[in-house]
């Protein structure tokens, strides 16, 4: 008898049918003696309705109120999934997050997980139930309504799976596992049996779409092994694990493509000391997540002044501009310049530690394409770039191809 | 300066337009220097599609999760509501049931408030912010999330103000206050400017759509004296308080229909003591309300039997005829019909008391029209007659003319 955490996305709870499929597929487990603690996201849509409605009356609301609002969203579907399981006569028992004993800091829309007390889940397991927690979400001390931000039903699975010392966790998604690239992308990639966290971690910071990098690191952190796999059939997906010595033979693990950045310029920024930590200590205080950093060189006649690029998640570009905005009189930069249109092209593997000449081949196969480079950033086992969206895909195919095959 | 609880319905908020309106209103009062607590239902059409979802699953989905499922719907008003008075610079914070202090017992889709401890709306009214409260829920000692039942944010908004010791009560609905009848109904229907507690309990409680019941019983047990008005326009409505000397004069205040009941009918029970009270003791046990009940005297040969009939809220009719066939073998009854189509006519006024001939002019009146009479049921203040409901309007338009013009 084993003790599992399954996680639903959005796709896989999209409709009362999908929902019906997820209580029959949990029901299996159930039936053959296991434990079973479900965490599903929102019905795919109703998240974007929700935002849609608050925007509808002011471009930024509260964060305090998007979470009491968006959090509905996850409790809907834990009601319904409850529902579809007692339909086929499995007990079953839904929990928010807050009931699930999921404890937050009170950083609204981005809460960290700060502890989990999972006593009425482990007495509703031990009462035979099913549990169904709501993802995405959590309470603070104080009894303050938080979400995870954007992959927080990952982290809340991974987090269970931790605290409750499950036995396996399995991702459920719309995807087999883990590619080579997205598949939606790149029509030659290949499902990859098992990827070691940093890989994994580089890929999901990359937009590779399957998992937020938080929900791999908090894995890695505590030591969860969990399994990537589909929710619309049964094949094996891919387990994300430690590290092996098989994995380094490996060059490029995997390509992604993000296309979820958005970059920020501050031209003429006045080239005298302190001034990037006042804008980064800045927008880390709004929250904002900062990706890449690039500064370029001083340049221009006059007092000495440097260009300094940044990318920060699309969603948050207008929360970015805002503080930059806030700086203009304190800094004495000359403008702004935003940029939705780029995309971010990496590869990954471990391998590339023990292998020379990678970044070169990355960048001649991306001339060969007449692809321009924008930003450059490296970390020993990925090579990041910026270039333009337009030509993501050609660009992700080029580079599969040139790597993996 | 006044502490004021004010209520829109989910027409009210039905849309972000509508929800802007609420703001604005609210804005008013709070920019006069009153503290204002508002309650909001849930989005028009959002409960029922979440019913729907359920329904889709499973028929009688249960009740714990329906309350977890349907809370959801006052979650995202309440959410909605503080942006769009943050969007005005208004203040505000918005508060599940939970947060508001709302304690009810654990019977799920129709649970009785227990006790309201409202600190944390006083906290947030004490530092200048504008309170909104989720209607229509709480949540038990347990904390397990529970709903109060049909017209529940009513109850939520008068209870409130009663913790509160509010000055003022206003429950904002889609008309512009109580009328002598249905004004959709019944064209020529007058608005009156006050009601006696019970007046209005009779005619909540039949049909008169305005109110339930329940909010009126609490209202008139804690003397909150609340108006019924309109969120669409700034005319007065109606206010609802003890008797005074002068309503006595009107021998019918008002006229109303009920389409919501429907009948149940127990045919050939055996004429034994202790069968109404086991029957009545199960439903009431299934949390089912039975509204009217008649039993007509014994007939037939062999064995003395009778026909029992009650009426419930449609809504209910399912589960109510689940109990009636799960006593079968024990009762011994021969059959159990049902009928949805019917109409529940009143006629109401603290001056029935003290005038006779009241029923007989009724009874004529209908007579007049054609339209039989099926259950009669009647109290001091009140006479209730079911009817097809086919002739429901017809009907209600006559006795009206004849009682009040």
């Amino acid at each position: 008898m084993a003790l599992i955490v399954q996680k639903y996305g959005g796709t896989s709870v999209g409709n009362t049918d999908r929902i019906k499929n997820v209580a029959r597929r949990v029901a299996e487990y159930r039936n053959r003696g296991d434990k079973v603690v479900v965490v599903v996201s929102a019905m795919s849509g109703v998240t974007d309705g929700l935002i849609k409605l608050a925007k509808d009356i002011v471009p930024l609301p509260s964060e305090r109120e998007m979470d009491m609002l968006l959090a509905t969203g996850e409790q809907q579907t834990i009601a319904l999934t409850a529902i579809a399981l007692h339909a086929i006569n499995v007990p079953a028992v839904s929990m928010t997050g807050a009931q699930a004993g999921i404890v937050t800091d009170g950083v609204h829309t981005k809460a960290k997980i700060h502890n989990i007390s999972p006593k009425q889940v482990h007495d509703a397991l031990d009462a035979g139930s099913v549990v169904i927690v709501a993802g995405f979400q959590g309470e603070t001390k104080d009894g303050q309504i938080t979400t995870l931000g954007r992959g927080g039903s990952d982290l809340t699975a991974i987090a269970l799976a931790a605290a409750l010392k499950a036995d396996l966790c399995q991702i459920y998604t719309d995807v087999d596992g883990v590619y080579t690239a997205d598949p939606r992308l790149v029509p030659g990639a290949q499902k990859l049996p098992e990827i070691s966290y940093d890989e994994m971690l580089e890929l999901a910071s990359l937009g590779a779409k399957v998992m937020q990098s938080r929900s791999v690191e908090f894995a890695k952190k505590f030591g969860v092994v969990f399994e990537v796999r589909s929710s619309l059939n049964d094949n094996p997906g891919t387990i994300v694990k430690e590290e092996t010595k098989s994995m380094e033979g490996v060059v490029v693990r995997g390509v992604s493509l993000d296309k979820n950045q958005a970059k920020v310029t501050l031209v003429g920024v006045p080239d005298k000391p302190g001034m990037a930590a006042r804008i980064f200590k800045a927008i880390g205080d709004a929250t904002v997540n900062v990706d890449m950093i690039v500064q370029n060189i001083s340049h221009g006649s006059g007092s000495p002044a440097t260009d300094l690029s940044f990318t920060v998640d699309k969603p948050d570009l207008l929360k970015a501009q805002k503080v930059i905005e806030g700086l203009k009189q304190e800094i004495g930069y000359k403008e702004v310049l935003t940029d939705e249109k780029i995309g971010k092209l990496s590869i990954v593997g471990i391998g590339m530690k023990s292998h020379a000449g990678v970044a070169g081949k990355l960048f001649e196969t991306l001339a060969n394409e007449s692809v321009n480079i924008g930003m450059i950033s490296t970390s020993e086992i990925k090579i990041s770039v910026t270039i333009d969206l337009a030509k993501g895909e050609q660009a992700i195919k080029a580079v599969h191809k040139a790597f993996i095959g």
